[in-house]
């Protein structure tokens, strides 16, 4: 089949053929396909689409690039969660070893971060020694030792969405549902869980800024998951403001301690509790009971007994003085009165990037020790003074007035309060 | 400027602003943006289109990513003649020698040929020691002296076309009418004759298959022409069967010194008559008066001398009897008697690849000696064994009875009389 031709037919807003599909996929893994066609292609897709049929070839042409983990065999209970990109969520940090203190396995892949988000892989490297699995032996050693694996993208785990990932970050083909549907379903699919919770985002520090477009994409994926077998339940969860009140990844790691102590920012601990719930339920417990025993693990040293088995077990440093700490803090105060209405989500991760917290490209080195603190949210009542955030600075050289500024800039202050959005959307795939 | 969001903008269907599209073509040319974003943003412009203004640019840049020979200052009679390509399209190597002979200098950038249809270049490499000018002064020098000049598109014209022109063709983008129209248009204006003909093919063995598809393209390239202070006429004429009766570099070379010395393809001599009248019109003649001197040309020698002297002038033998030679023959019959009521020039074109007389790929070589000689056109009655096509066999080995099949395939043989299709669909730009 001449690839040309592939690419003319979708350029024209046809349905592709299975086989075209895979001729598409093999060949940005086998190197078959030139970029330049790889580029055509993905921009095709972008503009034109692609319906369930073509999405679902591309998901399991994509999963079918590498090996297949297949975790789901060996861990039938294990459950992967999955949220789609958002500023200040750690919320995996805190999940995954409170789901495994109640005897339910996590299995997850990071990824690392791009742009105004910061990703997991890039927060757990904050933590010495920390070294998520690359191999299926090393996922199911430290299932079976900690009840939790976090594994990061090797070559083994869908390389056509690597090669592709690539490409579509060079050329304008990222916000594209059925590519990004792909990306992300490819992988689960390749580690392959039985279950799955996805945590889908909307807002202004979001992909996808509105309720519909998120519960478009959460339905997207869902129907995906189902095809392939895998028990799903999502989400659509607001991120009209950063979720948690730290970003930066030594600063996230914190977060997440304080949380698992009992403690912690209470919109973190009540997504974490509600994206854990559905776990605890999809692995057959009832919502109440399961809440019940989450809450109690928080509360009595269980979930932070998990967090340290699960980073030993990673050849980890649990101890929280081990992380790197900022070498300088610079305080940002309200300029007047009033009450914080909106907060730039999207602006506040920008500058995280811009003091080192962040990859502005792929391949940046990111400071580890870089981040931001948090002191309002969405309707808090401000005087004139009072401080809104904090600048955690690492070793990266900054403009600080600059940042003050921009930072100052990142929220908006009125006279009248505003009405914050819920914190959780929508929910889809429970029990009716 | 991020070229990524240059890209997004096309993607989403924006307009780009001059400075956007110099960025694109001067990143085409100078290596800066990456073959995957040029394949991005062709694919982009193909399916988002290109409005009047954006084209302009586009075509004034790729001029720009060269040097201009400004030919129409030194020159400022000389006329280009342009067609969009067609199988048996003979009628530069007639036009050219005929026009000068008439006392108006002709200036062609010639191009090769890629698929179904041959380009200028190939024919002239038929004749021996024939080399079109490379470079200005070249171009200059053969002006003066024949009143002719083939060039041939070399580094100093238009770079940025032969880049995006590489990368079309591997990536499905060659078909979008504003890429088409700056492909053809920038190469035009770097040459820089002050006057320009365009031959707009239309029907089946054409890129645009239908009159107002082909005359949409006339108008968009005698738009930018305008603009650009070149005076332009244009027919649109007719492609549902090949122009000439021959297909192949040295045997359309043989058809063009048979109309140059009076005799020859009726249809051939009829389109280049009416091609070279709009250029003399354009140099100010009246089209009557035109017209008797042209045909007086082509009957008294003086059309052949010109083209002798043109031949000489580049370098080459004028000698009929120094083209390259078929080495064998293989004749093709009606299988019924009949009406021929249509003719699949595209389907011949790609017989003449199939033999040799053609390129499938960038960069095939051809052979010069191999082509079809064409014994029938649409309307004519035929009894059952007449002859159809001869094809001339070169070096290149083939399946002889395959070709026999294909070929007789190409031709609809009816009961009853078809209505040909005017060989002029359509006159533009001339005075009204």
């Amino acid at each position: 089949m001449n690839f040309v031709e592939i690419i003319a037919r979708k350029r024209d807003g046809l349905e592709l053929s299975p086989a075209e599909i895979r001729t598409f996929v093999q060949g940005a893994s086998n190197g078959h396909v030139g970029d330049e066609q790889l580029a055509a292609m993905l921009m095709a897709i972008c503009i034109r689409g692609a319906n369930q049929a073509e999405t679902q070839v591309l998901v399991e042409a994509m999963r079918d690039s590498g090996s297949r983990w297949r975790m789901g065999e060996a861990f039938p209970d294990a459950v992967d969660k999955h949220s789609t990109g958002g500023v200040g969520d750690t919320v995996s940090l805190v999940f995954a070893p409170l789901v495994a203190s109640c005897g339910v396995p996590v299995v997850m892949m990071a990824g690392a971060g791009l742009g105004h988000t910061q990703g997991t892989l890039d927060k757990l490297a904050a933590i010495p020694g920390f070294r998520p699995a690359a191999r299926h032996a090393q996922a199911t050693d430290l299932l079976a030792t900690c009840g939790v694996c976090f594994a990061a993208q090797s070559d083994e785990i869908a390389p056509a969405d690597k090669k592709l990932y690539l490409i579509r970050d060079l050329t304008g083909t990222v916000p594209s549902l059925p590519l990004i549907v792909a990306s992300i379903m490819s992988k689960k699919l390749a580690v392959g869980a039985n279950r799955l919770i996805l945590d889908v985002k909307c807002g202004s520090g979001a992909f996808f800024k509105t309720p519909p477009a998120a519960r478009e994409l959460a339905e997207a994926l869902m129907e995906v998951a189902r095809r392939a077998g895998v028990e799903v339940r999502a989400l659509v969860t607001d991120m009209s403001q950063p979720l948690g009140d730290r970003l930066g990844c030594a600063s996230e790691v914190r977060a997440a301690l304080e949380v698992l102590a009992g403690g912690g920012d209470s919109r973190l601990r009540e997504l974490t509790l509600d994206l854990a719930v559905e776990a605890l339920a999809l692995a057959g417990r009832a919502p109440e009971a399961a809440r019940a025993e989450l809450e109690r693990k928080l509360s009595d040293g269980g979930a932070s007994g998990a967090y340290e088995a699960m980073v030993r077990a990673h050849g980890g440093d649990p101890d929280v003085e081990a992380l790197p700490r900022p070498r300088a803090s610079v305080s940002v105060t309200a300029p007047r009165a009033g009450f914080v209405s909106a907060v730039d989500a999207e602006g506040l991760g920008w500058i995280a990037v811009a003091i080192g917290a962040g990859r502005r490209r792929q391949g940046d080195e990111i400071d580890l020790a870089a981040g931001v603190k948090l002191h309002v949210r969405i309707g808090d009542l401000l005087a004139e003074g009072q401080p809104l955030l904090t600048l955690e600075l690492g070793d990266r050289e900054v403009d600080v007035e600059e940042m003050r500024a921009r930072a100052a800039a990142a929220f908006a202050i009125t006279e009248r309060a505003p009405s914050p959005a819920p914190l959780i959307a929508a929910r889809l795939g429970g029990p009716s």
